[in-house]
């Protein structure tokens, strides 16, 4: 066997290769899907990158293979659909081709199990830094996605779980306050993100959103794509955002802001849509365990601002990741 | 707009991002694609990455462009679909964010032009080298796609156009033989493949094949996968392959064998098939103006041998592309 199909072996060996649906699936110049009657696909492609999505002193491999998975299963949960397919394409370092391929195999495929994921086909080859690229195929019935662009002037803005908590973890794994190799609660997010997969389904199923994003980019950023593609404007209400907690112990080792690690920080994963009013008082506490907060409203004026807690109304710029933004 | 949007409108402008099938385009987390009733999705992803698929030295961006979506709608060609939908994620350095990437975009629009392919998705990013995936969603009758695993003792192999020029292109490219900028007919497949799409079609249709796969890494490596994947071995004619015609003006500089090329040159992207013997009188000189070639046959035992001119008949090991194999 040449060494290229030693590799395919390894990474086929991990996953969920065959499943309804999958007619052909590894194995040959391309894979074979049929969907079920009345549903459409959702399909989704997303890169990660060493240096620019993670770091090799950082991120364990395990986390890192969890994480390329869980980011593009984030974007099939923000339509409501089910995660179906996966395709993989990896360049690896030969360096990296033992122990450290074998962590990110494993945390990936930890990933395709939570997540129901069929592995159906990939390209391996040989380069300098890890590259992925992930691309997933979702099902959804006819008709129920849930896009970014229907929010409409007067609707309740939502989302779910808590925000900054990734980009909490991220300082703290930066600063060498926790081991890497085990990252404690607050750092889990960061390392091992949770697609709100069941809460997507759910709210698609009950057609109970009118626009949805997941804040992969930061609540700013991602709101400012929700009012772009909408044509509306919004208006957050800082002092209903649910922030993280921070231990005082913690605080005085980290320099953050709760509500500018909520606003802008990235990788969290979190829904956020919108639903009409007239449905707010249908709004769960909590769905599939995930708890639920009306954050704003969608406005007319296509301006997206904050109402901070004394009461001052200022702007919101888009302050989120933008890997095309110069840092510093 | 950030950065990463200024970018996306780039891409956005060169491709057709609307057509039959496609529910939701670019511009939301995912794509929703429907399928016709009767047709089944075939799906490929392929990486294209600087350094190991092509050289900013040599190959101009058009090149670069062009031949990433070609490879992946090569694949849609070797199992009969007809390409219908990509998706392209890619890491571009901040320095080539100009010209270059202009070049690399009008490059791919033409490829996407000539397969009939509309943009659904991607993902930009900013990375110091020039890494690309594409994803390619085509589409085919219910039951008709060609695998590789079906060639079956007795089986004719057939190839179609010719075999060795790619890797011609590629010497005589690196040598510096032909100026960059205007590759001449000889060096043309190398940089601008042309993937066998109405061939596969055609193919597929007639249900004519037993078994198909693409000649990207080489005639001895790909028929080895079409071997292992179908249980049997086969037998080469070396008189038999349609090999590379090279001026002896050009043959007194590169110093090459015409049938090394053809059994163990890459990117060719011509099609490899094995039809019943029973149809062999059928087989047309030409499809679509490609011509086909009966260069050996399938075999029960399960060796991959080459008769050569001589009379002699050697083991053919797989001596193509493997992007895990130690150059030198």
């Amino acid at each position: 066997m040449d060494r290229e199909g030693h590799l395919i072996e390894r990474v086929r060996r991990r996953f969920p290769t065959a499943g309804d649906g999958l007619t052909i699936g590894m194995g040959d110049d391309a894979a074979v899907l049929h969907s079920s009657p009345g549903t459409e696909w959702v399909i989704t492609t997303d890169a990660f990158l060493e240096n620019v999505h993670f770091l090799r002193k950082i991120h364990p491999p395990k986390a890192v293979g969890y994480k390329a998975l869980a980011r593009a299963a984030s974007d099939i949960a923000a339509m409501g659909a089910r995660p179906r397919f996966f395709f993989l394409t990896v360049g690896i370092p030969e360096a990296l081709a033992g122990a450290w391929v074998d962590g990110f195999l494993d945390g990936m495929a930890r990933a395709a199990r939570r997540f129901g994921l069929i592995l159906a086909g990939g390209d391996t080859t040989k380069y300098p830094e890890v590259v992925a690229s992930l691309t997933i195929v979702g099902e959804i019935d006819r008709g129920k996605a849930v896009l970014r662009s229907g929010a409409k002037p007067g609707d309740l803005l939502c989302v779910s779980g808590r925000l900054g908590e990734a980009e909490l973890g991220l300082r703290l794994s930066q600063r060498k306050i926790h081991p890497r190799k085990r990252p404690v609660r607050l750092a889990k997010k960061h390392f091992y993100p949770e697609p709100r997969l069941a809460l997507g389904a759910w709210i698609a199923d009950h057609k109970y959103a009118t626009s949805m994003i997941d804040t992969s980019d930061g609540l700013s950023t991602d709101l400012g794509h929700v009012c772009k593609a909408s044509g509306t404007g919004a208006i957050v209400w800082a002092a209903k955002i649910p922030t993280v907690k921070i231990p005082p112990r913690l605080l005085r080792q980290v320099d953050v802001d709760p509500l500018n690690l909520a606003l802008n920080g990235g990788d969290d994963y979190e829904l956020l849509f919108t639903v009409p009013k007239k449905f707010s008082s249908r709004l769960p506490g909590r769905i599939d365990g995930v708890r639920l907060t009306v954050i704003g409203e969608i406005t007319r004026a296509k301006k997206v601002l904050l109402l901070r807690a004394d009461g001052k109304t200022v702007p919101l710029p888009s302050r989120g990741w933008d890997p095309f933004r110069k840092s510093g």
